[in-house]
């Protein structure tokens, strides 16, 4: 048989890499290179190219004049060109602990890193990015500890009217046992989709980790999508490839919250559940902060565990949803029941930040327990993983 | 309460979206658009390039010098720039149905395409993608039929001393019936991972699209990490975010056929499965074909259909695993068996096309029955979404 057949298996490796190179033409160059002292550095080969820059998240803002006035924007900087067409930055300080985002700008075009194959989408922007260790971000890194399972499926909205895509972790041992489990329902914000947690939000590393460091109960932790119009995200609903965008399937309409409870009955008859009121928390991001402020109003029976992250808190001008009528009557009856937890995070300089004040106001008026979370920064991710990394640990204890 | 807070939604998503405007480029063209007649027009805003050029895998083929010979290396074509500083391609022809990758080339630099936010990863390269409807492409995309669900999870590997990260598609029905279901073993090739068949062979939206259409019989589908060294996709372990590499984990070693029982007993534990030869098949390309060849025969009672797609089929030099001793006593304890289906797929342009060919003339010699189906082209994953698309339907019966 040997003897018959001669196939080196080199030839499938030697050829498909090299096609791989001709074709799409491969980095041999490493970038993003995390240095020892936790400077970065980029790297492009580009031996045609005239100028390139390097936007991201790590790059101190530079004041910009704009339509709304000047405001602080992410800076960028220029990458410096070696005798061997390859253009290099590296970063003069260390970068601190967090997940980053960036992209190279080539003769003005905005692209991801060709060396590097991590990318996070972001509502119509696509970036690539890199977790810097250690502190808070050791939670948004893949370790070795037991892992969840995290499932993408369809369940049936009667209410909306359609089969919508949900994402679901379970916790580890969840499929082994027989035990019967509390329930995060984690909302996105304007823009994103039952992706946005997972991908942006490293929920289930960041779930796997509490759980592991006996930091959080182990939970089942929902993730919807929270556009009532919208079967699933974009690519993944029958409406193809479309370009998401950021106000496109986000309506804030009421209909989300008045049909949460179909998301719930699924959950509770498909998963080992407990259920009861102490046993569900709900919190989410912006719109997210939103729906979860009005679902958790709107049944007071049902959350002991409400979580506002950078909320909206106000519906806009002119949506007559029954969900936004009697808010004062609906948070009196909310908090009669004392919710275990109440909690308000926002970022200082977050636009919704005077929102925030003008609503924990209103519940110090009205003697309403609530806590307040307040960080530097102002309306982005690497709050919002941190607000989900605070928020987790002092569930369902 | 309205009148204590004023919060303008609009502020959230003017100001977002004005952000993301300025933070990261968006384009605000449509690329690819794909026209009536199925020409598709590539567009970028690109006012200081100098050149920009289109590779992709809908652009005839040029003939290349390289240090394997004169080879049919993926042509590109150069766009045009409009006095706004659009640059702009447009097929000459309609592009027949198929699921199509390209990048763009921006003064030498190949990049994906900042308009389209639908890319997928092959081994260390990211291209962007669409797809043209019609024919056996719309078994690629997801269409208003039930979903079944996609769950990655963790699998103990006791033999490998790993804990394994594995995909797992269960068919619309599973979580709330009782049925118990044959299983589908699916199997990548070198470079790949748990991931490759859900991203680049689209299993998962075949699988809905022929189970809805009554070709398929409803089946659990097991896709596997088949580089035995590794615990998860590039990305997905605690090694962080690693540069994949074509061979950098694989190492065809029989380790990960000796290991396979770890996995079946994980499915046929965890999963409700139809437990015997009749209801379990395995299918695999290039290395994935090389290990279902391997491992049916290692297993010579326990798969009914084996699939082999553009397999590599001897292993290479030097290894000494006992999975490839004895491989015609193998063979012939598998073949007396009389398996349902063995079935030999290659493209006529394959580089293993020869490999293949003396494989099925050993089968003929035995008398050793065997179902072999050609196709044009060659060692890509447009042929091997077909042979999915083509196996499925016989399992089962």
């Amino acid at each position: 048989m040997k003897k018959l057949i001669t196939l080196a298996i080199f030839l499938i490796t030697g050829m498909a890499a090299f096609a791989q190179q001709a074709l799409w033409g491969g980095q041999n160059i490493v970038s993003p290179e995390i240095n020892a002292d936790n400077t970065v550095t980029f790297r492009l080969n580009a031996p045609q190219a005239m100028k390139i820059e390097l936007a991201g998240d790590f790059i101190p803002t530079q004041k910009r004049e704009t339509p709304m006035g000047l405001v602080d924007m992410p800076g960028s900087v220029e990458l410096t060109k070696n005798d061997k067409g390859v253009w290099e930055y590296t970063t003069p300080e260390p970068l601190s602990p967090e997940l980053y985002s960036y992209t190279f700008v080539v003769d003005g075009v905005k692209v991801t890193d060709p060396g590097n194959v991590y990318m996070i989408r972001d509502v119509a922007s696509v970036t690539s990015v890199f977790i810097i260790g250690g502190e808070h971000a050791d939670l948004y890194k893949v370790n070795k500890v037991p892992h969840g399972t995290v499932a993408r499926r369809w369940y049936e909205s009667p209410g909306l009217k359609l089969t919508r895509r949900i994402t679901i972790y379970t916790p580890p041992g969840y499929e082994t046992g027989k035990e019967e489990y509390p329930v995060l329902y984690l909302l996105h914000g304007a823009g994103g989709d039952e992706e946005a947690w997972i991908a942006l939000g490293r929920s289930s590393q960041i779930l796997d980790n509490l759980i592991a460091q006996g930091k959080a109960k182990p939970m089942i932790v929902v993730m919807t999508n929270g556009n009532a119009g919208q079967e699933a995200a974009p690519g993944e609903a029958a409406e193809g490839f479309i370009r998401p965008s950021f106000m496109g399937a986000t309506r804030m309409d009421g209909e989300f919250e008045a049909n949460f409870p179909d998301i719930m009955k699924f959950v509770e008859t498909n998963y080992r559940t407990i259920k009861q009121k102490s046993a569900r928390a709900i919190c989410g991001l912006s719109m997210g902060g939103f729906h979860s402020l009005h679902i958790s109003k709107q049944y007071p029976d049902m959350f002991d565990y409400v979580g506002l992250f950078s909320a909206a808190v106000m519906p806009r001008e002119g949506v007559t949803s029954e969900i936004y009528l009697n808010t004062d009557e609906k948070l009196k009856a909310q908090f009669d029941k004392k919710p275990k937890l109440y909690w308000i995070a926002i970022g200082k300089t977050d636009f919704l930040y005077k929102a925030n004040q003008d609503y924990i106001k209103s519940l110090d008026e009205k003697g309403y327990k609530y806590v307040y979370y307040e960080t530097g920064d102002g309306h982005i991710w690497r709050n919002w993983r941190i607000y989900l990394s605070e928020f987790v640990p002092m569930l369902f204890k």
